[in-house]
């Protein structure tokens, strides 16, 4: 059979709205349940508890394809409320997905058992059963790059140029629901520190390749320090993944680079973490929360795994938080304000 | 620490009633993100396509520790409410989880980290996070050799003898949420290939030690032979997989069964499967509803596996098919009424 | 592109030999490393006590499409060299795979993406990347009827149906190279707890719809009462689980059953399983070897799990175990003579 | 129980030598068999088809505790032998593992059911069942720090500072077994994507901290350029991928970056990956090689995944190239020097 573009792109990801279901009786239930129910509950009440601490900065961690996947209007609606403070996150979440849909593109359904020989003659990317038109990231590549080239020449963190990101969807963007948008309008920190594994990073090689002595750099080191910053300027931390990677590591380690700073940083007391990765084969991404405090990183106690797909999980744990309301005490932190321009 | 056993043995496990929240927009929503979320909403349009099949004979496979988690309830109204018409299932969830809770004694909360010493000690087993007295479970086994013992010599099926189990918590039950009794009562059949793989088994092998030549079988043969009658008296039938194992492959062989009788029957025209085992490991509960329809068993177009531990997949399955409505125009079947007595 | 059956079965699955090459020195480098490696290596070591231990029955419990893929060569050294002394299997390994074999017809190397629309017009079964001709497993289904049929009606264990296939190859079979056949003539018993969920229950359906009155059953109770029968008589017991399922509960189970029939009998000294289920589905093949001591089943100390796919880790396993030699001082134990005829 | 922490680290990891045992006896048979046995065959008989290809440039993708783990003399025989020709890896792999025992530093054999609360106040740290004591990681930060302390202020690919590392190993390192070292002596490039997310983060955070103005910046946007120009000077590229992560995308990532920068460059010829990350969570790190395809980065029909923990199959693929060979007609490749000093 042969493939159609058209046809194939016709079918657009929407985002789930945690504001118009209500989890709260399922999680009650789930709470007197076992397995990953339970777990999925215990996630629910410690992530109530981070929010009703008054003196809990929150950092969100994202890894997988979670806003290609329709968990975008999540990011938001977090991001809105107050119900997190900071992002760490892959590039491809920030840029190639979110950043990408600000511009007005989009993500498509389409199938598993798709003949991608087919698919790439056609220009279309697949991400399991999700389609993308190539076209339109290759013009979020290019963006990235007219971002960068509009910059003063010099080094940045992945934080700042996100933040531009932010900017240029404040005044050119197509889609307002973009949580790089969101986050630029509330001073709102997001770290990507393998930033240059994303469509930035095309951008940002043709940037450097042209601009030669003149361009900008990413300087995942500062990014490292900044985050840090904020880890030592806050009280106490929580943190929430969903799925593994380099953010969850990240996070964590800030915990002893403050020490190695000489500042005298409690572990981060709260700590749940969405996830299908497997503690036995050894890798960070499923190593499990009572490793990380022999680490000195996570406090024990209050911190939850859950094992299961983020589609399914997150927008039951956020619409959990979202209406058990304990968010509206909470302020916005401006954390972008802490670093000097 | 040392344990005292009554301390650990205090939360009980409560069933989650699909019931008292609406899945519905969740799983509407789910219907254009992607992944496995995806997958879960079109499972739930395949189950209401059976339901809404007035041909479609439903059979429901369970595996796993599934009514000792908290989902008893969920397969009571599935039963009440003429959502499912038949029952393959392991014999640990009949007899070890709904019979014995019928029977008065409950499962409660525990811990993973447990100390599986001490546990052994106080006469306590554990499932993952799940605690239950040794000692129930015994007294479990010695009813199921009660029921055997006043049973006229002879070879059964795993339904006939559950059938019993269902008539015996009608007169002596102690707490009326069984599936086997509701099941009992509505003359639905419920078979376990390896019956003797639980607690039942514990009975039967006392009861045939002391009445040698006066006891009952188990013959598994026979429930093959019951199952496939039911197959073909079914226009069609869709079958709903919780878990894998040998109600997987069990209930899918009565085609072939059906075919060596010289009888022709379609293949399961609907077929979904919630499980987290893995595809790429070859073994059975892993293996493809596409795998399935090479050996001529699930028929290909109806067919979806969702990738998610039952604990959370199941209920919102279950709770979008039950506020759909579509099981309210179906009749109660009796298939137990096909065998003759 | 069409399909030529012929072109599809060509290229049979070969088994692999452990004589031929000693994973030994390989074994010993995963003693000093982590992970699986690690656990592999301990797996080895306790495998390798249990060969020392004179006291010590070897039960092995097989799950998953293991001769199909290759590892029925092992089966029949570990019979033939007196290094297991029970088996208790799945009904598929058993009957649809090796039996199927001994009767002369093969597995193919096939595909995972194959079109299984035009496999089933060709009457071609898939196991993932394994194809069978269905032709040939319709004969090994009639072969079983015959076999049922020419014996004396009554109530039998899987064990005894399963004497009399290793009987019928011995007279008949066209490939020696069967584990039923080598388990035949050394006495040595094969228990399937679920027989009627294999390609002789299709048999057996078809003996019984035709015998009536005068057919044969298979009685999974006397199938336990067997095995329990053999826990008692052993001093210690040891058991090596590849997979999960039916078999490696109804072993364990039979500490619990000798118990309840007034026998005081030690749990499982040993235990070591080889499996890629998961233990956080809170389903029965994925648990932990440690939950079991809780049940009072696995002794604690010395049970290892190893989580890896068969295909690599069973090889390794049992070529470690062959060349380090500790079984050249076992006996073979007949164990079929415990039983009277 | 107290633990001492002598006690604790008293047994040291030690590292495999595939030079010692033979896996391609073994493998061939694989070859015949079926599910994972059969795939790891199919990767070596790829990987082997690389060493042939006169023209290929084969990278090396790294992620997952490996050196931990005992993978570490593979990683430096690859490299001495010419089995490769780039790495590509997390930043754990490379300065908290190689770098730091190349300081002198191990890994010990630790234990998974430790009480990590104890750990922590000892200062160790467990990664699954091995420990680190927490002040040689300490070392090894301040060691990073030394080294950037001694740079010209600037702005440095990870290449450049994984250089500086492997000279400083040379001149003052106190265990020749380093891949990073044997790495520096070849002209040999690493990349680090994340390199911050690492022992070296910690140490260039302070040195950052500390010099302000004249501290040097990593950039990750250079990696990309270097690593891209590598590709387009390549004819053809092969990778293979233990585990998945920031390395697996990065890598992959070359060719449309190379196509962004107007360089025709064909996709990645062959590709091999050993994970257990699971395709249906939609995630990158199991995202199928098929699916690349369909984005332009890996060609079809030379592209294997293995479904396996890589402590076990890592070695056995690795011992199979090398007794096969076919890397003796291979040059050194020296790409440090397509870069300007």
């Amino acid at each position: 059979m042969k493939y159609i573009k058209k046809e194939l792109l016709k079918r657009q990801i929407k985002h789930i709205d945690i504001k118009k279901f209500d989890s709260k009786s399922l999680i009650d239930s789930f709470e007197d349940m076992a397995f990953q129910s339970r777990n999925l509950a215990r996630a629910c009440e410690i992530y109530d508890k981070m929010l009703q601490d008054k003196d809990c900065t929150i950092m969100l961690c994202l890894a997988g394809s979670l806003v290609s996947a329709g968990l975008k209007k999540i990011i938001i609606d977090l991001i809105e409320n107050n119900m997190v403070d900071v992002i760490v996150s892959t590039g491809a979440i920030v840029v190639d997905q979110d950043f990408f849909e600000g511009l007005g593109f989009n993500h498509y359904r389409g199938f598993v058992q798709a003949d991608d020989n087919q698919l790439r003659e056609l220009m279309i990317d697949r991400i399991y059963d999700t389609f993308i038109d190539e076209k339109d990231l290759r013009k979020c590549d290019m963006t990235a790059k007219r971002i960068a080239d509009s910059m003063k020449p010099g080094i940045y963190s992945s934080r700042e140029f996100i933040n531009e990101m932010g900017k240029y969807l404040n005044k050119n963007g197509k889609n307002p629901e973009s949580f790089v948008l969101a986050a630029y309008k509330k001073e709102f920190p997001i770290f990507c520190p393998a930033f240059s594994d994303s469509s930035a990073g095309f951008g940002l090689v043709f940037h450097q390749v042209q601009k030669k002595d003149s361009s900008i750099a990413i300087d995942s080191v500062k990014d490292f320090r900044e985050l840090t910053k904020l880890k030592v300027k806050s009280k106490e931390t929580g943190i929430i993944m969903i799925g593994g990677g380099v953010p969850k590591n990240f996070v964590q380690d800030t915990v002893v680079a403050a020490d190695i700073l000489g500042v005298d940083t409690p572990m981060h007391k709260y700590a749940i973490q969405l996830t299908v990765a497997d503690e036995r084969e050894g890798a960070l991404s499923g190593s499990t929360l009572k490793e990380a405090n022999s680490w000195g990183k996570v406090d024990s106690g209050l911190e939850q795994m859950v094992f299961g797909e983020a589609t399914i999980t997150f927008p039951l744990l956020a619409s959990h938080a979202y209406h058990k309301g304990s968010w509206k005490d909470r302020k916005t932190k401006e954390l972008n304000q802490v670093f000097p321009n």
